[in-house]
């Protein structure tokens, strides 16, 4: 983290103006930020193949990987709003309330690490995490397994996807395909993104007064490359920690994945990709408001009172992420069968 | 429900052998049902543009027509699982159980009327439902309109969709937008349709067999028309009643409704479109297998226990039914702003 904070505060100390000088501007902008491209990127341990995009998206939209039967991984990556639930924190089984907001399906493929605290390596292990954990699908994969298995249009599909395995159904392929698919939900084309690519009339003149002042204040110290953050890990609260309404005192953060210190309180940057549309913020879900978190990330991460004005043309910048929204069309799922176990005896209110 | 009564007798006295006669079946069959056009319907005081279509298809979609912005029309009407939940009663708000198994949206534009008890006299009239019932979506018709009402793109697409109106973001301009869409949702080309049409090869000798019993037999008398079912109201248990463990004696259906004791466990025919994707069965949702479903209905409604062969038989036929999925694209559905009321906060667990 000590690296971090150097860089936070170089990025800090760095001349307001410099970047806002034409062409100066679109040549700082290539060097701290990629373009999301065109086509999924490979994956490690996963060789990604038409079949196994297409079980995935089914996957992807199927409630049976819940024990109700009722929650899949869309209910809250939901591919239509910019690719999670907009709650505070997700709803799920028995109505429980999780304890962190859902972070975006979309270019999660780009992130250094999932989840907020980045406990998964990749989304294949990300993909394990909501269908076992009880306030979420609260499954088990011994019951996923009989479940695929128990269908025969998926026996089918696992056999395809996954040729010359000896038990294709298996929890670990469904993982491989769910993150098969969702490396392909990426939303290239942005009009930052265009910018980036040298069409300099992408951005008006307030968003690029935005993008100046986020580099500049020191904003990309910490949200860069591809996804505008998702990179590395910082404290919430790098100057000073926001209060207990914004950052609950229980939720540590990484603390719980490397049992240091260093790491209370410390998240993973949040990748800013489309963050128009996935209100409410932070691993909380408390800020709905755009302008505010970027006044809280002012105060707590630069220590700077952004004015209002600073603050409506970095708002104005962020909202230049958005990219072209996925186009998929809903998968038609394969009924059931008499071996198929039933939905877990709801709980009523 | 007495003319009900004599067409389910003269169809039991029938001769069971003579719709097997080659042609003869297919003549009969073209009597009693129809097929499910290529093109939605016309529908009753709502004139189908494209722009109702395809914001309707975003309103079938959205969550925040719910209170806790978590459920949509497709959480229980899901077009990728024959267009119900497969649940034998659906989950809602707070968790909640609802009474009875939801229908399924597919063909729905093709039934006499909407709910198990025909209390909604078409989709648009359905659609008010369930967004408004505490154990669905839980909201209200001013929380809707001010929902939608906040979000740019929303007024547009509805001042497009219902132009010269003076106000038409409305809670019954929702429901013909949703209405618009679900009449979409229809499913032709299955191979019973194909037979219909004059395919004498599309079905299986054993498929026909059951085709002529379902006829024979008297299934046809209830479950007939394009929907196969749909088209009346009857009795469940015509001739013999179900235990309690299939009809729950609590749910009286159709009597609810009119306040007519005749009424007393009366219920919509089931349309049995699709019906090998939409299991459990029956408005309580308590059978999961359609051979049981089939023998109960030949016990309650018919007075006769059909043989193991003949279950077979009629069920290949129901399988028949099993039509072309609607091919929909998800829609991308626009951001909340700051004037968006919150989702209802939460009963946790």
């Amino acid at each position: 983290m000590k690296k971090a904070l150097a860089i936070a505060a170089l990025f800090t100390l760095a001349p307001i103006s410099s970047a806002l000088a034409g062409s100066d501007l679109m040549a700082q902008a290539r060097e701290t930020f990629k373009p999301i491209p065109s086509a999924p990127p490979a994956l490690s341990g996963n060789v990604v193949t038409r079949e196994r995009v297409e079980l995935g998206k089914m996957l992807f939209f199927e409630p049976r990987l819940s024990a109700s039967h009722l929650i899949s991984c869309n209910t809250c990556h939901n591919v239509g709003m910019g690719g999670d639930d907009n709650l505070e924190t997700s709803i799920g089984h028995g109505w429980a309330k999780g304890p962190r907001n859902a972070p975006t399906a979309l270019n999660a493929v780009f992130n250094v690490a999932q989840f907020w605290d980045g406990r998964a390596e990749d989304l294949k292990a990300q993909a394990k995490g909501p269908v076992q954990a009880g306030v979420e699908m609260s499954n088990t994969p011994a019951m996923v397994e009989k479940t695929l298995n128990s269908i025969p249009e998926y026996v089918e599909r696992f056999g395809k996807a996954f040729p010359g395995e000896k038990s294709p159904v298996s929890f670990d392929n469904m993982a491989k395909a769910i993150e098969s698919f969702e490396a392909t939900l990426i939303t290239p084309a942005s009009r930052f993104d265009q910018f980036l690519e040298g069409n300099a009339a992408a951005m008006t003149d307030q968003e690029k007064r935005g993008l100046a002042l986020f580099m500049d204040k020191g904003c990309s110290g910490c949200h860069s490359g591809v996804n505008v953050g998702g990179q590395d890990y910082y404290p919430f609260g790098v100057v000073e920690k926001p209060g207990a309404d914004v950052l609950p005192q229980g939720d540590k953060g990484r603390f719980a994945v490397t049992k240091t210190a260093d790491d209370a309180y410390v998240f993973r940057a949040g990748p800013l990709r489309n963050i128009a549309l996935t209100a409410p913020y932070f691993h909380s879900g408390k800020v709905w408001n755009l302008e505010q978190a970027v006044a809280i990330m002012g105060q707590s991460q630069l220590g700077e009172k952004l004015s209002d004005a600073q603050i409506k043309d970095i708002t104005a910048f962020l909202e230049t992420l958005t990219g072209e929204q996925p186009d998929v069309t809903y998968p038609i799922l394969p009924a059931s069968t008499a071996a198929t176990p039933l939905p877990v005896a709801m709980a009523t209110k």
